[in-house]
């Protein structure tokens, strides 16, 4: 799930201004941090430095979701373009403000938000913590899981989340796809040239996506469509052999022999850490304002993780770059 | 005032359904009409063809404001680039999709927008008339004008608002900017090396852009800064050969001997055409929902005209995607 980035940028120690909190833990004070290093955390990051701001990147990998898509032409500027290649544009663009911003990059993700008489902490999975005077959350979506038997199982074992990162392991080899929806068509259209076959699992009847790729995948001769379908249960030995799909028209059960399952059913957003200190609606999404700050003065929020219901990579940019700029209002005061 | 622009592509005519309306005129009927060709007229577009939907693109040029600027560097994925180039590659992206784009250079602009009982009807500026079941409204902003002695006059004979279009005219030559904001520094950056001397005539205490543009300007050794200072009147005989500048510290008047007057104290929404028709905010912008709906069912806007308040190309291109989604939503009955 991992996507797979440039080597980091080391922290840049002299950026940071360090105080000493309790007896012996020195904690770094930065004017700003921002969660999550995908297009709208990138652009964050890229506006505040050119304010010549203290930033503190903390993310998994930067690129985000948008790393794993296959072919993007939607992002005005790059006609067609891989994730892949996208990402890496960003990454340039964000490695020019190496000396404004310092990047961490976390492997646990981060526990907990808190508000302090002066600014924020932030908790990391390593025990670690961070300070600051605002925040910014684009901390972006994850994959939404089945809930069927084996799912857990065979975890990195034939079941992926992620098909544009793994696809290359299933050269030559057979696969279900779950889902119906862009994130569906496009993992079966980003591995179909690998793959011997791919059988599309979809519990509507008839496949959502844009229209385009709906096209693509129709005109695909190695990819299969099973309509009003779902995916029963994984079954395997050391690895992934089959799964059990049911016609929600007939009530047929068949177990089709495959190599891998891609579940692409959708994500949910990463919000987890922030449950009890922001405001998140039902979808667990956070809330923002016209300001994109969220229920919390000085915590604003971008991106995929938001409320902003277009879940788009030049949707999140531009949320990011909103963020950033409410933000260094709010720190000069003129909130 | 007008940016540099390739060749338009030219109406599809197979792409266009015509209809007959009372005994002679055709109009043709798309599914949106895009006013606006900046950012976020052109990802809309960009957006509802990837939808399959018919598309009209009226516009007076493609690139809009972002044709303007000298360097970008907050555009996430073009770590530094210049206004033309970034704008030669938005207008690469969007000839990509001329199968489902039909685009309309206007000269004169729009005149009016009416609703009718199946769509709405967008009268240009020469008189013809278009026709959709939808409308994305993105025309963007326009330079504010000072109302001072002159400047109406001289206009294009040393008076300018487009730093960016202009400044090669002005080689060797004298210039006053007028203006103490981003669009004011990037004016007087775009034409330093060109020109012999740049006085920045500037009406608060301090230059209000970002930290970075200050000091580039700071250290060029071409451009003057005079703060508290404000354009009293233009003179000159066929072109300016001055312009009167008041110290509003000491109330002293100076006449200085320039050759060019270069306005650059913000712009307005280019929303005339919209009054009576969509609900305008105190400052003219169209006032947008979550979903970027007009006041009007069917009307929705992106970008600079409305009342989003950060204007930026990546926030532009960004609310752009967000109001084709919508609209496309809206125009499948799902609103």
């Amino acid at each position: 799930m991992e996507a797979v980035i440039e080597p980091p940028v080391t922290a840049q120690a002299s950026q940071v201004q360090e105080i000493t909190v309790g007896d012996e833990e020195t904690i770094a004070v930065y004017d700003a941090i921002v969660i999550g290093g995908g297009p709208a955390g990138m652009t964050a990051a890229i506006y505040l430095a050119r304010k010549q701001l203290k930033v503190l990147l903390l993310s998994k990998d930067l690129g985000g979701q948008a790393a794993w898509s296959s072919d993007v032409e939607n992002y005005l500027g790059f006609s067609m373009i891989t994730g892949t290649e996208l990402t890496k544009h960003f990454q340039d663009h964000l490695m020019k403000f190496h000396d404004e911003i310092t990047l961490k990059l976390m492997r646990d993700g981060v526990n907990s938000i808190t508000k302090q008489p002066t600014g924020f902490t932030v908790e990391l999975g390593d025990g670690s913590r961070e300070q600051a005077k605002a925040v910014i959350i684009a901390s972006g979506k994850i994959p939404k899981q089945l809930g069927i038997d084996g799912e857990t199982e065979f975890l990195n074992r034939g079941v992926t989340y992620c098909a544009w990162c793994d696809g290359p392991l299933f050269k030559n080899k057979s696969v279900v796809i779950v889902g119906g929806g862009n994130s569906a068509l496009d993992a079966a259209l980003s591995i179909e040239r690998l793959t011997k076959d791919i059988t599309i699992v979809n519990s509507t009847d008839s496949l959502n996506g844009d229209e385009v790729m709906i096209e693509k995948v129709m005109a695909a001769h190695t990819i299969r469509v099973l309509n009003h379908s779902q995916a029963l249960s994984i079954s395997g030995d050391k690895v992934v052999r089959g799964v059990t799909v049911r016609d929600s028209q007939t009530g047929t059960d068949t177990e089709l022999a495959v190599d891998g399952v891609f579940i692409e059913v959708g994500s949910v957003p990463s919000s987890t850490f922030l449950q009890g200190f922001v405001e998140l609606n039902e979808l667990h999404e956070v809330v923002i304002d016209k300001r994109n700050m969220t229920s919390v003065e000085g915590v604003f929020a971008a991106g995929d993780v938001t409320d902003v219901s277009e879940k788009q990579i030049i949707v999140a940019a531009g949320e990011g770059s909103k963020a950033a700029i409410q933000c260094s209002k709010w720190l000069a005061g003129r909130p």
